[in-house]
C-alpha cells in the first residue's frame, strides 16, 4: 500500500524514531556571545550579517520588526537520532499495549514494539494513520500535552540516558539568544508537531509557543462529556515539511524570515531557506551538516539536495564536527 | 442551492459588506489610560481586572507570558457597515468589470454591481465561490496584499468619506495600549482575512502581523512564471468564525486567552469568549453592544445569544452610547 501525504506526518518522525543513535558529549562555555562556536568562516558569516542588518546606515539594516529568525527544530536545534515525538509515540504504543496486551499480536502495534520499520511502511498509509489516531488524536488538547509532558519528564535518550531535553546544540543555543540580543525574533518552523513542540520550547529554547510553528491534526471547540474543550481529530491539517514550511510560516509570521537555519537530512528544509531568498533585501541560510560521528552522528541525504542547494545558492554550511566546540547543551 | 461552509466565508463579510451605514464622529481625548471611556461599572471592572492580573502577591496574579488578550476585529476594534473585506470584494468586482465589461451583466458579478445580496444569496454556495476565486484567490500572496494595500489607501467609507483605517474605535485604540503598557500580548481574531487583515493591523492597532489569526484560503509553494512563490488557492483552508475561532487561537498562540473581546451581531464570538472562562484562572470576556445609532448605528442580533451568553457567563458587555465617550480614532 503507498504512502499518501497524511501518514507522511507519521513517517516523518518514525524513520529516525525507530532508528537508535551512536554516542555524543558536550562542553562548557566561555564568554564571548557565541563561545561554542569556533572562529572561522562559518562564525565570521552569521556575526557578519547580524552586524551588518543592526548597524544604522548600513545599507542592509533591517528594522526590529523585520528581524525575523527561523529554526528546524529536529537535526537543526536538537538532536534526532531518535526523532523525540517518534519516541513519544512508540512510548504511547507500549503504554496501550500495557493496558490492552493483545495489540502486541496485532499491527501496526506489533511493529511500533519490536522497531520493525519494514512492516510499518508495508502497512502504508492506513497503518500509519491508525498509529496517529490511537497515540496523538480523539482526545482533548489538554490530555495530549499531559501526555507530552509526562514523557519529556520520564523519557531518556535510549544510548546517552539523558533526558531528551538535555539533548539541544549548545551552539544553536548561544545563536538563539544571540539573535535575541540583536532584537530579532525567533521562532520554529518544523515538521514536529506544533503543539508537542509548545510543551518544551519555551524551557528549552526560550522560543514561546506562540513562535512555534510545526505540522497539525485538525482540532474541534466541541462539547464532550458535559464540557466545551478543543478535540484533535485523526486527520491531518498541515504537513510542515518540504514546500509545506514556506505556507505554515506565511500563515503564522505573515512576513519573510531573513534568518532560516535547516538541516541535511531529507531536503525538509530546502524550500524554507530557498523561500528566503526570494524576499527583497538581506537574508541569510545557514545548513546545518551533520558529519560529526565521534560527538553526535554522521549522516548524509541519499541523494545529497541540500548540500547541492546550499552550494547553487550560496549558503552558509555548518560542519557540527568543524565548527562547533560543544555539542549538546547537557551534561558531558 | 444552500450555502455551504466553505462559502460562509465571503458571507461574513458580503452582507454587511452591501449594506451602508448612518453617520458617526469622534472627539479628542485627555489624560487618563482609558480616557474615552466613560466612568463607571465597565471601565472599574476593566481596570480592577488589569490592575488584579498584575499585582504582584494578588491571588490572581498572571506571570507576563499569560497575559494574552484577543480582539475580534470587525465591530469590536473597527466599525463593520460596511464591512471593509467586503467592500474590498465589491471593488476588486468592479476593476474586473472595468476590464471586461460582460462581466456587468454575468451573474454573481452583476449582483455585487448592483447590491443585490438576494439575488447573490440564491446563488448560493457556487457563487460566492467564484466571487471568491475571482477577488481573493488564483494570484501570488503578494500581488493580493498589493491590491489589498491599495484599496486601503483609495477607498472611503461610502456614508463618511474617510478612510476605513480612520474608522478604528479610539475607546479600543486606548485599550490595547493599556493592556500592552501592563505587559499583555494583543491579538486579533477575527472572521475576516488573516492577510489582509495583516496590511493594516500594525500601523492601524499596533498589532504587528504575527499577532492576528483569521479566516484563509489555502496556499501552495510553488513555481509560476519562472518564480518560486506563495500561491493563493481557491479553497478555503480555516474558517476564523464561532466554534473556528478557539481552533484558530490555539493553533496560533498555543495557549487560552485571559482577556477576550467580541460584539453582538452573528453570535461569531461567543465560542471564543465561552472559551477562555474555561481556562483555569482568572480570565475577563467583553462585549461590544451597538446601541448608538446617534454616533454610529443601532443594530442587534435577530436570535439575542451574545447578549443571553453574556447574561450568563457574566460578561462585561460595553454600551456604546454610555460607556464611550468618543466612537472614532479619525478627524470629527
Amino acid at each position: 500500500m503507498p504512502v499518501g501525504r497524511q501518514a507522511l506526518f507519521v513517517v516523518l518522525w518514525l524513520v529516525l524514531g525507530l532508528a537508535f543513535p551512536a554516542t555524543a558529549r558536550a562542553q562548557a562555555a566561555q564568554a564571548d556571545p557565541l563561545p561554542s562556536w569556533s572562529d572561522g568562516p562559518v562564525k565570521q558569516a552569521i556575526v557578519g550579517f547580524v552586524s551588518r542588518v543592526t548597524t544604522q546606515g548600513s545599507p542592509d539594516f533591517l528594522p526590529v520588526e523585520e528581524r525575523v529568525a527561523v529554526f528546524d527544530n529536529d537535526g537543526t536545534l536538537w538532536q534526532e537520532k531518535p526523532a523525540v515525538q517518534g519516541a513519544f509515540l512508540a512510548e504511547r504504543v507500549r503504554a496501550l499495549a500495557d493496558k490492552d496486551p493483545s495489540l502486541r499480536k496485532k499491527q501496526p502495534y506489533k511493529a511500533v514494539l519490536e522497531g520493525d520499520l519494514d512492516t510499518l511502511m508495508e502497512g502504508g498509509e492506513k497503518a500509519l494513520m491508525e498509529l496517529l489516531a490511537a497515540t496523538h488524536a480523539n482526545m482533548t488538547q489538554e490530555q495530549f500535552l499531559a501526555d507530552v509532558r509526562e514523557f519529556l519528564k520520564t523519557a531518556r535518550h535510549p544510548k546517552l540516558g539523558v533526558p531528551y531535553t538535555q539533548l539541544a546544540y549548545q551552539p544553536m543555543l548561544e545563536l538563539l539568544q544571540y539573535l535575541r540580543d540583536n532584537g530579532f525574533q525567533t521562532w520554529i518552523s518544523s515538521g514536529g508537531g506544533i503543539d508537542f513542540m509548545r510543551v518544551f520550547s519555551e524551557e528549552v529554547y526560550g522560543i514561546a509557543p506562540q513562535q512555534v510553528i510545526g505540522s497539525s491534526l485538525a482540532e474541534k471547540y466541541e462539547e464532550r462529556g458535559g464540557r466545551q474543550v478543543l478535540w484533535r481529530e485523526p486527520r491531518v491539517d498541515h504537513l510542515n515539511d518540504k514546500e509545506g514550511k514556506p505556507v505554515g510560516n506565511d500563515l503564522h509570521i505573515g512576513r519573510s524570515p531573513v534568518f532560516v537555519a535547516g538541516n541535511v537530512r531529507s531536503g525538509g528544509d530546502i524550500a524554507m531557506l530557498g523561500a528566503s531568498q526570494e524576499r527583497r533585501g538581506p537574508s541569510f541560510q545557514l545548513l546545518i551538516h551533520h558529519d560529526d560521528a565521534a560527538r553526535e552522528f554522521a549522516y548524509e541525504e541519499k541523494d545529497g539536495a541540500s548540500l547541492r542547494a546550499a552550494k547553487e545558492g550560496g549558503w552558509t554550511v555548518v560542519s557540527m564536527r568543524d565548527d562547533w566546540k560543544t555539542v549538546f547543551s547537557g551534561t558531558p
